[in-house]
């Protein structure tokens, strides 16, 4: 028999593929579940037994609040939470409450960000600045939150100033899977080629589209191997986003949250223009924005 | 009853994804016809018997030669048939010969042209190139060949000296039906939109994967247009490709050889540049040079 978690709120990050929840106390974790029934797969109907079945757990006899962040906010969601248009803090305004029938849950989807010109939206991001930010007292720089679609976001003072997305990883999963750069892209890294496919990528951006058919062509011609391939794709794409983001890097504190294995290779293409970055965990500063946002909610309901 | 067609020779272009097949007399069409059955749904044994589906009734009493460009050549393909290394003709030399069981069948093969630096291949498009210049004596400049994989080909004296693929059709395709842009790309077409973006895209190719992403952000937050995003994702990939491939088009005579509306589109980039495109059906310089390519066979056999 295990002993039953009474959770005081539910931490919530809905994403467009999956599902993942946290019990907790205050700012303590108590216990995690996640399932594969993100966005993508569910009718606006279905976020309640969804949620339920993963946290039904969880709630006591009272009232439990739930935090929700991401992709259950967007129109095709749960219920659309709209944007908040920057400047502005990360998270704290505009929570919507999805109507629900079980007594026990009380939730609250946060909104995500916007921006005129040029025009951009993120979703579920904000949250992690807000965590980061919560985390790193007096932070004024630029964050880099690598992923699907890549944010260059720049915050002073506490709020976001303005951001930039590249779909530069979402690019990457087609070219590597679906194009004729399939045949050539393999397993495996090389370290080497993706260092000189990134200041190749960050001197000719303009290349890319030809640069890409070589891959094909010299493993056609010349053997080049899987891992080489790959590392040069990504490299590729990541020195050409780094050019256009330069702006945002160039002479600035520079953090980069994200899974640990992008978050080391935007860090390592960073490095050679003399950008020391810190990094921090995606899913520790999710956590933590979630529950700044629980602290808001609390005080301002 | 109908005539029986009486080939002296059959003209075979055998992409990916489908066959087509002519009945020629000389440089005379007398009869074309198309199956789906290209090189990506069949394996080696299979090439003899979609071939006779397709021309069993164009082949008389003797021996009827069948001349193949086109990824039947490839290392997937009928018979692998390589590449010739530029600077040379396009075709005149290296053309395979299956084995057939039917009596009545004389097949070759084209091969590809390649380039070992930067490492580049083509297969099928040096037959266009070949048609071409046999409609175009003297022809002195660049060829651009739109399409999947769009070549920008510079020849002389009868030669192709370089060339250069770019993967912008591909991209496209990916991106329009794949990526999340396919909620807001659609059918229809913005002409002054496809102008603007071609410039933005030269101006700034490193922005791309930023540019793209706007595409979605404004349709979200300012209700662009399904036809203006579609044109503006054109423009953007073209506009890229037409800053690296500079070199090829400044100064230069300038032909664009390509299925009629994708011609149009690269012509129209173009002239801002103050380039005036000549145009030349696809289908038609295919047969030309296959056509060239026959009566070279025929002289060296």
């Amino acid at each position: 028999m295990t002993d039953r978690i009474a959770a005081e709120w539910i931490a919530v990050d809905w994403g467009t593929s999956s599902l993942r929840a946290w019990a907790m106390r205050g700012r303590d974790m108590l216990a995690e579940a996640s399932s594969e029934r993100g966005m993508g797969s569910l009718s606006p109907g279905d976020y309640e037994s969804a949620l339920l079945d993963l946290i039904g757990d969880w709630l006591g006899g009272g009232v439990t609040p739930v935090v929700v962040c991401g992709m259950a906010g967007a129109r095709q969601g749960w219920r659309e939470a709209g944007y908040a248009a920057v400047p502005c803090p990360p998270v704290g305004q505009g929570a919507v409450r999805p109507d629900v029938s079980d007594p026990r849950l009380s939730v609250a989807i946060l909104p995500g960000l916007s921006q005129t010109q040029p025009a951009d939206v993120m979703r579920g991001e904000e949250t992690q600045i807000a965590g980061f930010l919560s985390q790193t007292p007096g932070f004024d720089g630029v964050i880099c939150l690598p992923g699907t679609h890549t944010k260059w976001v720049h915050v002073s003072a506490g709020e976001v100033i303005s951001f930039r997305t590249f779909m530069t990883g979402e690019i990457f999963a087609l070219l590597s899977n679906q194009s004729v750069l399939r045949h050539s892209v393999g397993d495996g890294w090389d370290e080497a080629a993706f260092a000189d496919a990134v200041r190749d990528g960050m001197a000719r951006p303009e290349a890319l589209a030809a640069r890409l058919f070589s891959l094909r062509a010299e493993s056609l011609l010349a053997g080049l191997s899987a891992a080489s391939a790959r590392a040069r794709l990504s490299g590729l794409l990541i020195g050409a986003e780094l050019t256009a983001a330069r702006p945002y890097w160039l002479g600035q504190r520079v953090a980069v949250v994200g899974a640990g294995s992008l978050s080391r290779l935007y860090a390592s293409a960073l490095a050679p223009e003399g950008v020391v970055a810190e990094t921090a965990d995606a899913t520790r500063v999710t956590l933590a924005g979630l529950a700044q946002a629980y602290e808001t909610l609390r005080e301002t309901t």
